[in-house]
């Protein structure tokens, strides 16, 4: 791969594209299309926005993805989480339905764009690894439920607001005698309709004879089906006039060209946010994106997508869009589609161009109840409480940390929700780290092991104390180690040696090289030899290997350990 | 011991309290007395307080202490960094010299007693683990050179403000043409023979044959020399009328009730500042405490040490103090005069209380470039660079935590500095555990160990791929590993088999464990089978053994991964 096509991955593919290719693209790029309208302008209406900007994210983005990502399947457009952080963090600086609340929201693209550029060039891809497993699936099924949550005012037909569960569920109590009984017909059959399309008429399609992947593709047109039967019903029956919201007058043509605000007041508003968006809408492209690849055996390059996805989001903030990322649900179309190369996600871009061209006035009729029930279904598939029971079998302190993202997302709110549990996972961590397993060891006779006394047969020397630490020794576990060996020296009077075993020791750092330094001081004060064993440490401390990253053949060779400075030459005298 | 003994140390010191006990307390008691009175009011004026709330603040909390602490050594009251600390927070709230700074004062005091009770309580002691060696170092040495520039305004007569060094800096040059010039030189020759006490008295009181113990003891009662001289300098020659600032009027009497205030909203200005105030402190006064209990072979509890310090910061709250921890110079004092027990510290509060009473209308005239020139030349003596040059020797990420935390302190400011040094020497951590050292290996010829193909001669078989992971498998390195696992196999194309060497992994968490799945998966689809090997483990997972902690006696044990959701059936088996 040259230099080029490492950032611009479309020299890669572009160099091999020929008819077949095409065709599966644009065969991919019309399912696609078709199956995007509704979603992009019910996502729109999730943020909060006009639902023309919904499709205005879906375009320029998707090319400059194209360009620039190196997933040759995923979708980039508005997602149900990501537009639910932008609706968090724009209702913090403007009031929807404003023009501040718009130019928040595109400041917003622009800022995450730019965050995810930066962490692209600086190639920070790996801070995205702080978001544990755990965490995103708690943090995607609590968000899952507040989204189904907050649509319900449009089903009913009412007003409500809310940032987390408890103030939406209220504030839909309090408006609930403002319920208009027609939207809410529109409204329930619809996600009534949307629910057996996904779980009843699969099926039925397989078994009327289509192939498994046809009736998929089918399947997943059932929202465009609902938009069109119930947009003909409110037009047919002037329903918008007996109360049922409408989209409404959709502004015909291409998208325009926006800017971001420069503020610095909004910025420092709106740049924690930012970051949030960025982080969350990152993970889950990523996790999509090597979902995809796996299947055909490429690779993704994290640090790559983020250079993709903050062109993508750049192009949002320049053309009248939102955050976007790539999204699941659009993706797997687009894959299931037969879509080859990043080509496809062009021609999506020009099939939704001549879409807000030509077919917006065809939706001002379109019942508000019916975006709200294509929602509701697409997010309640993401909610998926079995993490809870995986992580209670596995591990409590994975489970601690779900439990608390869950319990922060829905009570308190979205941003809090995920900052907490990436808080939460990091100390859980570090806490563990902090009080290492240390176990006494002896000798297995005749062999050249040593185990802990408690759980074998061995051989120990009433004046040699050794001291297995399964645990890299670094600033937090120190102190538990000084409180250990200080113990055990305590308990036994006719001492000479205390040795650690540091066979599962990876690194030492300075404040464990001081805790040692203090250790041996303070043995020597007591006439007590302090040394230590199988220093198997790949302390490649900053480029300089100090110890050998092998176990030694020898399985417990002992070292004296120097008395004040000399430390760092004696490391490197390890030479076994 | 008993557990009543447990909470309150006192009933194990007490009761072998004898004649000769009470002797040696009672000599240490006199000399402490007579060096904390200057001490006492030089950090109350560093903190912007009135002196007298020095004397208050080394009262109650030396007694409550003494009951509940456990280091049998330590002072407690007043010190360098927390008196900084102090100032910082409090001035965010209110101007000083005005009733509400002293308000918020005793209310910081309140809140840090409580923050420091609550984790004693919970037993939360290991939290102070977190600030790591070197990050405290830089600190330290950078609050000694804040300190030392914030009373340079004192020295040269003049007005000067800020919380940085920067401000404070130029604060000094804007306010230079009004230096009054008689209080320099009484604060440059304060200075100066504060600096000679501590460098060339010492020497000289023991060439004229005092031993050591005592010419240290007579040498630090420096301080109290040049608080006796210069007063009587002012007084005799009137020098206040000459614009030389001293103390002044100090009510005389023991220290006044007082209440902190019960504001929430300030409470929530202060709280964060408490928490650092409260941390900084502990840590400070633990290591203070355990240099001096090593020296005894005596050990200190950090959890109770919490809640001792809780109880006198409390105690400080309630009669007219501020912030208080144990600190370095005093406890060293006491310990060189021959403090037995924390009976010692008991006496010193009764004869602060006789100063009090009786002293406070003689250090009237006392100026305040005299208390300004104690300051200096006790905070200099914390400031060293040395760790700067250690660090970078031994490993550049522990330097670039200190070099952030000195400039932070340096440039920003105390508070955000040590939250910033704490923060980077986590995510170092984090950030070099996310990139674990693996190494292919293959078998040592005749042995059944595997080491590095990069550096040993081995055999190995083109069909298996073994790759040793030195890190415990956790959220934050899963990606790696999935990256290093995928890479190597696409190398090779006749591979059946990988292993992956579990030697140097401590634990693996949820996140790891559904990456090691994604990767059993993903290898079956390409017909490559994926085993753990030498799972050593001390998985100890909430409790349940998954794994022996210590190493197999086979080195090379070999262990077929189950597919799908039987991995955690499968780790309980693993019985070597």
């Amino acid at each position: 791969m040259t230099r080029l096509a490492q950032y611009f991955p479309i020299f890669d593919w572009g160099r091999t594209y020929d008819r077949l290719t095409l065709t599966n693209d644009l065969v991919a790029a019309v399912i696609v299309t078709i199956m995007l309208i509704p979603q992009s302008l019910a996502y729109a209406l999730l943020a909060g926005l006009p639902p023309e900007m919904g499709l205005y994210a879906s375009m320029l983005p998707i090319v400059l993805y194209a360009i620039f990502g190196t997933s040759r399947a995923l979708a980039v457009g508005p997602v149900a989480v990501v537009s639910l952080l932008t609706a968090a963090a724009v209702s913090k600086v403007a009031l929807p339905g404003t023009s501040e609340y718009i130019a928040a929201a595109i400041t917003l693209a622009f800022l995450s764009g730019a965050i995810l550029l930066v962490l692209g060039f600086l190639r920070l891809g790996f801070l995205a690894n702080f978001l544990s497993h755990p965490v995103i699936a708690g943090f995607i099924t609590a968000s899952g439920i507040i989204i189904a949550a907050s649509q319900l005012k449009n089903i009913l037909g009412i007003d409500a607001n809310g940032h987390n569960l408890l103030e939406i569920v209220v504030s839909l109590f309090e408006n609930l005698d403002g319920v208009n009984w027609i939207t809410m017909i529109i409204g329930v059959t619809t996600t009534a309709f949307l629910f057996w399309v996904r779980k009843g008429l699969l099926p039925l399609l397989i078994k009327f004879g289509l192939n498994a992947r046809t009736a998929s593709i089918v399947a997943k047109a059932g929202p465009v089906a609902a938009i069109f039967v119930t947009t003909l019903v409110v037009w047919g029956f002037g329903l918008a006039e007996r109360g049922v919201k409408i989209v409404g007058d959709v502004p015909t043509g291409l998208p325009p060209l926006s800017m971001p605000s420069f503020s610095m007041d909004l910025w420092s508003s709106l740049i924690v946010s930012a970051v949030v968006i960025s982080i969350i809408g990152f993970v889950e492209s990523v996790s999509v994106a090597q979902t995809l690849a796996a299947k055909k055996r490429q690779r993704i390059d994290p640090d790559q997508e983020l250079i993709g996805l903050g062109a993508a989001n750049i192009g949002a903030a320049f053309t009248g869009g939102f955050p976007v990322t790539g999204g699941f649900s659009r993706s797997v179309v687009n894959y299931d589609a037969g879509a080859s190369t990043p080509a496809a996600g062009a021609y999506t871009a020009i099939g939704l161009g001549v879409a807000s061209l030509f077919l917006t006035p065809l939706i001002f009729n379109l019942p508000k109840a019916t975006l709200a029930a294509t929602i509701i279904v697409a997010v309640l598939s993401l909610v998926d409480f079995s993490i809870l029971k995986k992580t209670w079998r596995y591990s409590k302190s994975d489970f601690a940390a779900v439990a608390i993202t869950m319990t922060m997302t829905l009570m308190v709110g979205v941003e809090l929700g995920v900052t907490t549990g990436v808080a939460v996972s990091i100390l859980i961590h570090l806490f563990k780290t902090s009080r290492p397993h240390m176990a006494i060891v002896g000798q297995v006779p005749g062999t050249e092991h040593y185990r802990n006394v408690m759980r074998h047969k061995v051989v120990i020397d009433p004046s040699v104390l050794t001291i297995r630490v399964d645990e890299s020794l670094y600033f937090a576990n120190t102190r538990a180690l000084e409180d250990r060996i200080y113990d055990e020296v305590a308990k036994q009077t006719d001492l000479k040696h205390v040795i650690l075993m540091c066979s599962a020791v990876n690194a030492i750092d300075m404040s464990a090289l001081e805790s040692l330094q203090a250790i041996n001081e303070r043995l020597e004060v007591g006439g007590v030899d302090f040394h230590l064993s199988e220093v198997r440490i790949n302390c490649k401390i900053e480029g300089q290997v100090i110890g050998d990253p092998d176990f030694p053949v020898q399985p417990h060779v002992v070292l004296k350990i120097g008395t004040g400075g000399i430390w760092i030459p004696l490391f490197r005298l390890i030479g076994f």
